[in-house]
């Protein structure tokens, strides 16, 4: 098993124990280190009960199964938190599980909760390097300002830059914010070329800024959930406020322009069951929707596909209701083969 | 007919004609004077082209046509300005109708638009002092710093104060949405009474701020249409908005009041696909949603009735899908008498 | 733990044991009593198998478990009846739990099963005088025979003062229906003082008999259930056939006004797929509707506010497809104390 | 064109005029005689107004114009009622079209309203005979005596046997309701035949009362429109309190049946969103929900085809979304006779 | 307990080993045979894992447990494939459980594995000869000439013969889509008796080829489930294909005969949302779609009805949200009796 | 005005009239010549009827009227067919409309409807070239064998290069099918080169041929409307069967590779409700569904944005259920000229 690149660019050496992660650990190996607890629950057996746990980094998850000894400790381990966990990893229906011995709430000098989440596979500085040459991009005078007055000073583009995109469906990772970002750009500037008229410069911020209320919708300990901002408020006007005000602050931006833009923000999701206020009502506005979709989508198949391994169907996807084929790859290389 | 009092306050006096408004228009009588112009569509009949128009004013609304020498001025003509016209008030099938003989726009200085447009029946400034008494009832300190930051400086207190709530199904008037906002604070209020913990103040402050982005949504020239801002941003998000500025300028207000009231805002349609991008999840939001349904409801019925007449059932109202029932009034009228 | 007044009022001491509900039950306590048998299950462990119970009284519910010694008395304990337990209080998973040694059903002459319910939290006689009060105050002579008619003699005065106005979701109490349906005549009456032109008795009279085939709709023995009548035939029509019936017998009843009442009774879920046969067409129909949908949501927001306990965030609920927050409430404490 | 033998049976001779009905008149000629009012609307032209009218009687429906000489008259025209024309049978598009020279109101002793409705094809006589002989056919006692309760005493058996089964759609007749509810027996006694374990009498009499409260549902003047009783209470519950209340008054009727019986008049619309406050839960009501589709469905086709006329497609059918498809009965005949 | 006529004429005899099927073994007994393997899952126990079996044939399902032994076996055992079995029948929370001893794979010269399909209760002869009776019966040449191409030679009317019409839900047996598609042809000759301008060849073409492409929707080996193809594409299309193919190869054939007969087809399941290209736009379309849908919802009710026993009402049915009520029948018989 | 090129190339000159288009026609010119018919209705005016006309080819539509004279003609006038008129242009409320002095239907020899259809703005050479390059880059051979089988002999290649790919909505011309199409196999290749593991060969196909069926979905007269076999079996259908039958006819083409394919085709319009009758369940279809929504609302907001004008907002679009903006456009041109 690799590390990918990005996961040692920030990885976990900092704190002096060795960089080995669950996707590195063994069948049969004594295990020791630091962890962020996923799940936590108490099971009952007949003769008492035992904790049923799972484990996770940047690098994957793995189930754990502690049988007792764990009494004192149990009431301080927090979903979400870092752990230190001793143990050997075993199997358990053919699936790896730690049989822990021993388990305790990190210290805060011990270990960085944000080093324990799952990353883009896309190296953290190739996708900086490519937001900002979207934002050098820009030509309109108004949008360009707009850009950096959002992420040229203060805190937002470091933000930006670790959010995440999803908690679990698709870019569920630090990085997937701008990952997905970027697809979505790259989508919208091929509907440039494709299609007449569309207003590139407000299509490309659209699809940068579209999702930028994420940043609140999320709270990433070791583990991404929703925070109560985010399911309050909700990610559309958590982001659509940032812009506004950046908006509101600069001198002379068109009013048109403002309405577009916010509308980009506001409309992204296509439908108003979906979560917009306001359908699409530009053209730019239908390309970014369903940009938007074919990422997201993508994002979240490329998992599915993970998880479906040689299968030539996947396990039944309950958020949209069906099984996933993938049976035609393997037909598809066979012919191409021959 | 009677000039509601409210009307007369705010009357065209000013502008040196009588303020003889469209409802006091009798038939046979020669009329020349301001209006707005809210309909205009040329019609074909087999000798020629008439103008079929209608004006209306804060009292009402009346038909026009016009058979001809209109060809030099019509382009000129814009639907939601005031016109000056003269003719003489007939009817055609059994509705009074203009015949009007001469028709121009009416110059900057002869009229205001905003004139024109119909009142709340509620006197404007008993609306003014209950809204500001609303204000100085609130003993949450974050709270009332919030309201008096919006409200206290600028013009947005004014532009509350002559906001409508709607265009045509409900408080479609100057005045309209701090009438109709008033009513939501005392639903609430009420509900506060009966509920135990409900927070009075974040209540209050939902209910007076919901609509508040209307004062963007709409265009009140003569008549009151969708704004390019109104469709493109809505009301929730521009309302929204503003509330969440004036929140961030406030030292130490708590980012769970702030969380709450800017839920209250965005859910307070309900549902998903009514507009709201978050659905009510909190005890204030589910009160606040009930109120401004029915506030809304019943200010629609208000003007069904009217329109109704003294007829039992209403004609079919298309935007709720069903006839209205008012001829139980009558039997609950002869129960009581007998 | 306290019993509520209401509790003790219609105690199970009659029966000469001592009144200890499941909430006065204390860890590591023997206990002997009776109670409502809510679940029962046979569960298996490797060594065999066990009974995993429920049981309830007005007071609460407790887990039970059974390791051995039910197999000759299991099949006569049905879910819904009382029965008599021995056994010690323990606690499993944080929960309390009664490992059980003995139980067997109850005798008719030991227990009624109506103790067992959970009562609504408000004294009973009050809930009756201010439903008897209602009556007395409605003016219009048709609808106030009507009443009396219903309720004035035979038993279903006692029977509505009895009824549960929900299973699960809310009021599902003994004494839930005429709770519910008071708190709908207060906000109905406020609707009153608000709008002009709401007929008072009309929409008071629909307030308490909207629900009024709730009666129908549920068997209480022990725990409330759906009837047979309640699923085939639905507590819309068995409440409607009631009144109905009530004003064919009436001399003189006004056809439009009896229309009216059946129509507030039929429409007041509010729309088709929510179980209506038509939707609200009278002002009143659609006061009553949300007055009803108000403290419906409002009952059923303090049952989950309870089960919250002291979390920002309830549990999932299932119902209506979301979270619910309950953290601005201390926030908002904070802020008064300040 | 024929009279059909029905029309005939309850002619319009008992008032001593000639019973030419609509479908009898000619081009050209002179025609004065009774028929219904179905509409009135004034028209403008350049030159005034005209009436524009629509006649109908049993036999079908024809346009009328009248130029001039009504303004004296107009108001005394009551759409639904009888009305007495004299004029002149023309055309207009293609469209017989009467030129009325006189119309007046008919007096209430020249003409019954119920003459100019349009008829069931099927003899009323030979529908009471089958109608009776269903209920002659039932076995369960208590089901015979419910159905001689309701039909054996009083006007309800002449009233079912006069009513409609729709205003537009479907066996919108006299003598529809019959005609409808008996073809539903016979669809539902094939299923008996087809599927064991139906319980044959209950069906049987679901299907002759599904649609009992048809009965209240409609006016039936000249014209059949929906009553104030229909609208507000509508059809499931006006016939489902009828079929409640006469069981109540039959001792030893049980319990299981009622509700069940109950069941399929209320279920029957199969869904929530069409009507019915439950959806089928019994095979019975399932099987009975089928054969009133069907049955409601045939009849309306066969009212469409008739439109349709020799043409391939129908019009577009507003109500059902779509067109109907009649060219392949031509392609059929041919091959037949091939 | 009884085989039915039908299992046995299609009996496991052939491979030489008793034909005792499911239905048969008793308490107690020592069993030893081949099974379908339906279900097969690992579940830990403290001291470690058991398997959790499900076996079936074409008598019934049955529960069975394996605690150990198994670990060189369990790989290469296939859900779906038949096993043979060692062990003794018990029980276990009162249903029949196999603890079994010895399990391997069958050899394919041991049993076939649709052999152990549940097959329908009808004699596959009768089945067969009454669809080729149906065939005789038409006199559309057209129809009769596709009819005959379809299943006169090839193997298709074999595999028509053999294929199920569901998996879980109706009819999901050996000879299930024969006996469906039967009755769906009875209903429809029935309607045609009903209602006249019905085209009895092209419907009851339609009723037998609506649900073709379930020969392709299912993989039926020991156990229905769905294939890669009739997930894909959907037996809508598979089915389509057929008689497109069949029609595009017969000279002469009308084109309007061929478009109505494939619309019968493609719009049989009634809606769009159900999984239909277009809605029924003819009346027989009409006709065809309930026919269908009461022959499955009848299928599905004799099946649910079974499981239900003696109970008044059913567990509750996922599929169509609700329990099912067959508590009536009871009274029904007592009334009958009486 | 100005004739596109592409109009020019297959313009009616052959048949020896000037080929001045519609749009070429100016204020007060007398014309004649040939014009499809594209609606035609009887109007009534106080003196008599007139004829109303609507007349187009391929360079856009202009309305028309005739006063008298055409009783003798009137019913041998097709819409849809082509016509000879002789007139004069005039104008009637700001919209050009010709005083048609006579007409008469064009003989066979006289004109091609198809010359009348409005056509794709790419050349049509082009789009064929590019279509057959497309079939050309197919590495898989299986595919590439199954392409030149559909489209190497027969006319099916010359159909699809002819037709549409809409009635009214979107590439509503002939060559509107491949301009369409090739877009979305440009759409799709895109995403092949952002997203691994695509597919890129099967994806072209789909795109290339989902919506071959459009050949059967319309007749294409002088104005495309639906076919009866576009209706009755649409799409989806006719186009699945054409390839499925083509791949049967090929040996050796994988099952899986014509599983996926068909099911690009079936499932492309990405809901049941939308029609298809099975949703994507392949990356692939995914690609294939989004790509076809965009290109399509691309297309159609073309086609509303040339409606449009200079105006900000479009009219209200019925299919979609909104307005749509172009106002920015102005306000982007001009940020960019500063």
């Amino acid at each position: 098993m690799q590390v990918p690149a990005a996961a040692e660019a920030v990885g976990r050496k900092g704190f002096g124990w060795a960089a080995v992660t669950i996707r590195e650990w063994e069948q049969g190996q004594r295990i020791e280190g630091f962890v962020a607890l996923r799940k936590l629950e108490r099971k009952e057996h007949p003769g008492g009960e035992r904790l049923i746990l799972e484990f996770g980094d940047q690098s994957g998850r793995i189930d754990g199964v502690m049988w007792d000894g764990y009494e004192e400790i149990v009431d301080r381990l927090v979903v979400g938190d870092v752990v230190k966990v001793r143990g050997v990893v075993g199997s358990f229906r053919d699936k790896a599980q730690v049989r822990v011995e021993l388990i305790r709430p990190a210290h805060s000098d011990e270990a960085r909760p944000e080093d324990f989440l799952p990353r883009s596979p896309i190296d953290p500085a190739e996708l900086a390097k490519e937001f900002d040459e979207c934002i050098e991009s820009l030509t309109n005078p108004h949008l360009r300002e707009m850009m950096n007055r959002l992420f040229g000073s203060g805190d937002l583009r470091e933000k930006y830059l670790a959010a995440a995109a999803g908690k679990l469906w698709h870019h569920n990772t630090v990085g997937g914010l701008v990952e997905h970002s970027l697809n979505v750009v790259r989508l919208c500037e091929f509907a440039c070329e494709m299609y007449e008229d569309l207003d590139r410069d407000l299509l490309v911020c659209g699809a940068l800024l579209h999702d930028l209320g994420k940043i609140e919708q999320y709270e990433m300990k070791a583990a991404i959930d929703y925070s109560t901002e985010g399911r309050l408020v909700g990610h559309i006007n958590t982001g659509d406020f940032r812009v506004a005000r950046a908006i509101t602050e600069i001198e002379g931006f068109p009013a048109e322009l403002a309405h577009a833009l916010r509308h980009l923000i506001v409309s992204h999701q296509g439908e108003l069951d979906k979560g917009s206020p306001v359908v699409p009502m530009m053209p730019e506005a239908f390309v970014l929707n369903y940009a938007d979709e074919l990422d997201s989508k993508m994002g979240a198949l490329r998992r599915i596909a993970e998880k479906t391994g040689d299968a030539d169907w996947s396990e039944y996807v309950n958020l949209i209701g069906r099984y996933i084929y993938f049976g035609h790859r393997k037909a598809g290389e066979t012919a191409r083969e021959s």
